[in-house]
């Protein structure tokens, strides 16, 4: 059995930027050894999720609306009124689409489907760099049959 | 420590169906061997997410309704406008509700809550065969006493 | 590598409670000795979800407003009309953010950004007793140098 743990930092470049990981997930299991296991995809902050979707244009902006109507931009916020950060609705957003997912590894590859790429979703309204921690555990070698 | 890798397909009949994958999941542990550890539930492809819900009729169509509020069928989505797929909906709602979970197991069986079964939720505007991939690793015997 | 299941009992108050759990977590994981590894903590019973959010008065009333939007409490729900639990929309709410959530360990740590804490968000009409189940699995030691 083997555990591997790789941060990654990645740039944000305006509010609700949708930015496909997946390959930078899938060389952290290539690197980790682990051919059979469990792969979990962080990310640190409150104002930020992990998800997976096809990663083309249209799609990724499709999303982006839905989430604006969840937690519209223009409304009240009490974080906003205390704090003055004017992100409430990265707050609410995030706590909503979560900060992991977890995918198994089979034959040291991610089992995502062909369409599907992991995505970090920037919900804040700045510029950030992002930490996402990808964690592989499993085993290093192929079960023998038994 | 045992690592153990299950690959269900579960045919859906109609968009938005949710299928209590359970048991199946169940059995998979139970095959695994594994007495305490994680199980990892993730559904491979991009229109279809994986949860856990009461499953009684009145609920799941509950956990419809509200999903079609989230990201109506009848509004605009640049994914159909580029592709004509027609299901620009069903990406929106994969992404949100997330493609797995991870649910502890303990002495060989899943901790779930009495009234609470795992669900494969399809949003695709077809019948599908889906792929389920159940994750399970841990300790194949109890630990002993310190 | 070690595996360790720890089991909180957590009191919520009112419907939509969100009760900040980070320390109970982080003390199962110093308690298992997992230096390097995964916790998974998932929420047994189909009324309440585990994410996480920046744990101050205004994010957290955010939140709860924004649920309220996603499947409000006036509405009707199929499950009420059934059972007469009044809690379809409790029901609903926990089944879109779902039950669980990954956090990598780092030196003996979760790996939360500063202002992340872990919650359980109780949806249900009636004050619980809710079971949390916290998973961690991983490295005991150091790996050494390679």
């Amino acid at each position: 059995m083997k555990c591997s743990l790789t941060t990654l930092h990645k740039k944000t470049t305006s509010e609700t930027d949708v930015v496909d990981i997946t390959e930078d997930v899938g060389d952290a299991v290539h690197d980790s050894g682990v051919l059979e296991g469990a792969c979990t995809v962080f990310i640190a902050g409150s104002t930020a999720s992990i998800t997976t979707i096809e990663y083309e244009s249209g799609a990724v902006s499709d999303l982006i609306r839905a989430i604006e109507r969840l937690a519209p931009r223009g409304i009240h916020y009490d974080h906003d009124a205390r704090w003055g950060d004017g992100n409430g609705f990265s707050h609410v957003r995030a706590a909503m689409l979560g900060p992991s997912i977890t995918v198994p590894v089979k034959d040291g590859d991610l089992v995502l489907g062909t369409w599907q790429q992991i995505v970090l979703v920037d919900f804040d309204n700045r510029p950030r760099t992002r930490t996402v921690h990808v964690q592989v555990i499993g085993a290093s070698s192929a079960r023998q049959p038994r």
